[in-house]
């Protein structure tokens, strides 16, 4: 009820966005010129208002059912056994699959509207070149994660990784210059205590003892995880009326570029010894599956809505996650994590609440 | 400094309290009449609400460091050893002690002023007959918390305890009649999540495992604690002009009567066999003195301020127990302290942000 309340807000956003990223990169675009510009995304017509925020809704929900079952079909494989093969053949075959997915997509668009300014494959290098910014970032982030085990052990790293909502929340106020009233502020700190604390379990006070340099890694790759959303963002609304399947093709393309070299300087040994499928199950291809579909839903909730929906919507998920395993897997819901799911709630309702007029 | 802007905030209501509870009393006092009635006990002139304002502030610190103290004594006395003394004797002695307090304020009042229709002893039957209730109500709590203990452990009592501010919330809202913005009932359900946070101990989640009759009586509790509190501040609010000092006296003096009535009850025997003051040492005395004090400060914060002002000053004051321990006795502050602190002091923010207008 309430989530698709902020949904509903944020909309009306989504002009103030446009044209303040038109400013923000010194374009010559109006307000009124990225309205039409939406206007043109929508189907035109005077139901783009409608048109958005069903879309936005459609996105939000696809994004956190997907993180869900993400994080479902994690604690299957696991229970299953431990992981046999290379996650970055896997990393790779998710940005192969997102780029197929995406230019089918194209292929239906170009035969059903022809082929425009706006959904041609082609581009200038002025377009492209901060493309492969987010997939580099993202590469950097995931192999300091190798290390960040050194100093804080996987339960640890997990609560840490909380500290994602606040560097998201940071650079997307400092980046896009898009402002959150006070309460939206102070919700988005409760989603984060939220989060932490559904996820307390006895052992969670031993992530305090984190040394210096742990603590140091855990911000930077907070940072690194919240500048390559907010940073997707920027690239994506940058023009409005792009069409995003040739946008999410252009940052697959790099995607799987950074993860051969990934798999190169990570499993190299492994994939030249094993082949490039060692230990590949059907649970391994389900979630290469999701993995594609979820990352494509984040796409569209950076084009659609922005980073803090995304935000919100995983951590949802997160809740929702921890419900379904209740039947799925018999887990056992702790005071904890009913205390967090309710702060967490209550965090959604000020976001809402709080919006700035 | 959040805090201080709660109380700032509040003051602007306390007219409006005044003129609400005589409506709801039915009396023929109007706005006007009760502002000037609130003049007179501020001493008078245009300085009304900057005096209401300091005296709120001031009753409010002196609860939280009181109560901060109060349970500070109680660890330190745990330490010592365990309870040799009667309860119910001591509480006697609190209620005594807090009547020869009161006393002792108002003869230095009626060397002072003189005796007015305000601040003199004598009372009706009309006055007098709504003051036994809340002493009656604390009775009838403190002999169900005998039985609740079949249900449920010490550690999880503390943690249903927390239910104490939803039911002050909710019967402050129905029969104060005074209203909550939908942001300060948000503030309200994160400081009751807050609190039960930063409890948060490895043995928590046996609470859930409560049964059926255990949630009752700790629901029942909680409502005669709330409606305790709540009825308090109805009758020392009722009328404004009265000196807090007679109202005080009489509370008291009921309260040592119900005392009376539960050392018979509870603990004839020890105190017939072993004397009244049996096991009391010189931490017994303190704990009492501290108890005296909390108790006027309490009535004092329910004259000036009100029940929400209360439930938060001693949720602090809660918190700030735990950063002391950790100095005195060498606490350690788990992950889950933390967590529910930020809770905390988000609500109290929210109280103070979601002010209706």
């Amino acid at each position: 009820m309430e989530y698709r309340k902020i949904k509903d807000d944020d909309d009306e956003d989504a002009h103030d966005v446009a044209s303040d990223l038109e400013s923000l990169k010194g374009k010559s675009h109006t307000v009124a010129s990225s309205n039409i510009a939406l206007a043109t995304l929508g189907g035109g017509g005077g139901s783009t208002e409608r048109t958005n925020w069903k879309r936005k809704g459609v996105v939000t929900c696809a994004l956190t059912i997907l993180t869900s079952s993400q994080a479902i079909l994690i604690v299957w494989s696991k229970r299953a056994g431990k992981y046999e093969y290379s996650v970055t053949t896997a990393n790779f075959l998710v940005e192969t699959l997102k780029c197929a997915l995406s230019l089918l997509a194209l292929t239906r668009i170009w035969k059903n509207e022809g082929v425009t300014d706006d959904n041609r494959l082609s581009t200038t290098y002025d377009e492209v070149k901060v493309f492969p910014i987010p997939a580099a970032l993202y590469l950097f982030k995931n192999l300091l994660q190798y290390y960040i085990f050194a100093y804080v052990d996987a339960p640890g790293y997990q609560i840490l990784k909380n500290l994602n909502i606040i560097s998201t929340g940071v650079l997307y106020r400092i980046i896009l210059k898009k402002k959150l009233s006070e309460i939206q502020w102070a919700g988005f700190i409760l989603l984060c205590c939220g989060c932490t604390t559904a996820q307390l379990n006895s052992n969670s006070d031993r992530v305090l003892q984190t040394s210096l340099p742990g603590w140091i890694m855990a911000i930077v790759m907070a940072l690194l995880s919240g500048f390559a959303g907010v940073y997707t963002e920027a690239i994506i609304k940058k023009r409005p009326s792009r069409n995003i399947n040739v946008q999410n093709f252009w940052l697959y393309v790099f995607g799987m570029a950074f993860n051969a070299v990934a798999i190169v300087i990570q499993d190299f040994d492994a994939v030249a010894n094993k082949g490039f499928f060692h230990g590949y199950s059907f649970i391994t291809v389900l979630m290469i599956l999701n993995h594609a579909l979820s990352g494509i839903a984040v796409s569209m909730v950076m084009k659609y809505a922005d980073n803090i929906v995304k935000v919100y919507s995983t951590s949802v998920a997160m809740l929702l996650t921890a419900v379904v395993s209740v039947f799925l897997f018999n887990f056992h819901l702790s005071l904890a994590f009913f205390l967090g799911s309710t702060v967490v709630s209550v965090s959604v309702y000020l976001h809402s609440a709080g919006k700035l007029r």
